[in-house]
């Protein structure tokens, strides 16, 4: 019932230990070739595939999905909001299909899939579509069921992903879901001529960014073992950066079997805390930028009750709040439209190494199918 | 800068050994009361106060919160999309202030507060009405800062909450979220008279359903060591009760410092179910209906890798799949719309058990504040 999306056979792992590291690394490669269908370099454009309707006439956008990709969903709305002005609903897969939700004309569905065949996700497309709602889907297996039945496919050009839990189909997902949200800002005439050019600058530099994420890799295994040890790790952002706390629990759970918890930077306040004692470390994903102070106060009252704090941040953040810090991993100073993909790879190199240092499966996860085409 | 809404002083445990139990205890009487001023018995219909807008006009609502108050939004946006057929949307109000939210014009704001300071929740709301959107604030203290600024205020009769670890004013808070959904259900045309009946005489009949659940105190006593014996606990649900899940976590997190985690039933396989093996314990939320089975497909997943089940179920739920659980927690059978009300009253008591056992501070928990008025 349960099935993989590629043969690992056809693959191999060439110079990498795992599946997943090599799947890691490869992700400044397949975002850039990712993005070279989606953007027009010498227009300083975003352009999606043809299409049979007008986006322009989108007035909501609904975002469906499971797992790592529903948080891709959680951070496109931050995007779609922000610069389409268009409001975003996102819900997981399994919660939506059951709830009778409320479709209003106007709105766009959109799936998020690596397989294109998660049985919940599956469901709730063909539920939108029964209600007569456009679709769209961002999937990286262009035969899949979803694939073939969505309005407008969005592919990911993430090549066959080996390792159980996702990594460059969540960046890949990540960079089509930035161009979509472009497309609606400028359908919607939100957005200026300069303003798209600018993001289109930027997103062609992300590889580049990547890139220099990847680099940390060797501070990031050698500060992996203060984590192995924690039976309980907290991961805190704030905007797009919530998301990706959530993502690097998820990753942590999944294939260290530590137990991490994501939570918005500012909730931590209101019960969570109760938690901090100096035995739990926590992970802070704090670009600097606007919302970078408000991060670092409840930072310092998490620091303040014990805290092991890991501070990820670009070299200023790094400059203002990484003294007490029992670590800190330096990205790239980005723009805060790809800050979410640059900081998703010190949350996987750190998971990966954890999960080394505890000898683990990395590649096949206790309990965990590549694919859930079950309910 | 952080202060509590009542004194203790003025407030006594009477036979009871904590303030949290108490307002546990409470409940029945509490909920009652607050239902009086929402409900016209004779009419069978639902009140709200007098307000200076018109339901009819709304076409959204957002609701906005922290903490244990944003899962009564997430339960009221199940309610009042079922009911009104309104599109919902629920944020934690840290996340809210700062996204430049779209806020289209038809939109009803709700904040949710026992003490009405919570300062993101409070700049939430300010920013609301800045954007010239009505609003309504469910509310325990009717001279705070909250209670004041909304256009149409919700009371809670829940009296003062001496005990962290928030209880009643959850409760009370979800019987106000009723009859406001319900009442928008009625301004939209979306309820026959009928339907609005059956619904009033299921509210009325809530607070003998909270007796009930409460009469199994002792059972719960009784299994609290097993749980109290785990470092990590998960929590399920479907439907409105997968945010009672989160509360369940929440609840436990807060006075007795196990990191418990709330999850949708169907989300657990894409990542969670990796945590699982026999010292977990899984508290399962479940009362029987449609969403039943799909929730015991996902708790026998579980059970298959070693889970520890306590079922919360009623009779017949727990006659159809309690039979591997190590504990059963038998409610009353109850409508769906009062479920997330009743089963609230499980989970509340084995977090105080389970930290009783611990001996940890149940009513001031470590690092926690009763009212958050810093961001």
């Amino acid at each position: 019932i349960v099935h993989s999306g590629a043969s690992a056979a056809l693959v191999d792992k060439g110079n990498h230990r795992h599946f997943m590291q090599k799947e890691i690394y490869e992700q400044p490669m397949v975002v850039a070739q990712t993005l070279r269908s989606y953007l027009r370099p010498l227009e300083e454009q975003v352009a999606l595939p043809d299409m049979t309707f007008d986006l322009g006439n989108i007035e909501r956008v609904v975002i469906i999905a499971c797992g790592t990709a529903s948080y891709v969903g959680m951070i496109g709305k931050y995007w779609i909001e922000q610069f389409a002005r268009l409001p975003v609903e996102v819900d997981v897969a399994s919660e939506y299909r059951y709830r009778d939700p409320v479709l209003l004309p106007g709105t766009l569905g959109v799936v998020v899939s690596q397989s294109g065949e998660t049985a919940d996700t599956l469901a709730a497309l063909r539920h939108m579509k029964e209600a007569g709602v456009v679709t769209a889907g961002i999937i990286n297996v262009p035969t899949s069921s979803m694939a073939r039945e969505v309005d407008l496919l969005l592919p990911t050009h993430a090549g066959p992903e080996i390792g159980v839990a996702s990594t460059k189909a969540f960046t890949c997902q990540l960079a089509v879901m930035a161009a979509l949200s472009v497309n609606l800002a400028r359908a919607k005439g939100k957005i200026s001529a300069e303003e798209e050019a600018d993001i289109v600058r930027q997103l062609i530099e992300s590889p580049a960014a990547l890139n220099e994420a990847l680099s940390h890799d060797g501070e990031i295994e050698a500060m992996a073992h203060t984590v192995a040890a924690a039976r309980d790790v907290l991961y805190l952002g704030r905007g797009p950066d919530y998301p990706l706390a959530l993502e690097g629990a998820l990753k942590l759970k999944e294939i260290s079997y530590i137990h991490a918890e994501g939570y918005a930077s500012g909730e931590m306040k209101h019960g969570p805390i109760a938690l901090i004692d100096d035995r739990v470390p926590l992970i802070v994903l704090a670009p600097s930028g606007p919302l970078f102070d408000k991060t670092v106060s409840n930072m310092k009252e998490a620091q303040a009750r014990g805290a092991q704090v890991v501070l990820i941040s670009d070299s200023d953040g790094i400059a203002s709040a990484g003294e007490d810090a029992v670590a800190t991993i330096e990205m790239p100073r980005v723009h805060p439209l790809i800050a979410p993909l640059v900081y998703a790879v010190p949350v996987q190199l750190l998971a990966y190494h954890v999960a080394v240092a505890k000898g683990t499966d990395v590649d096949q996860p206790r309990n965990l199918a590549k694919s859930v085409t079950v309910e």
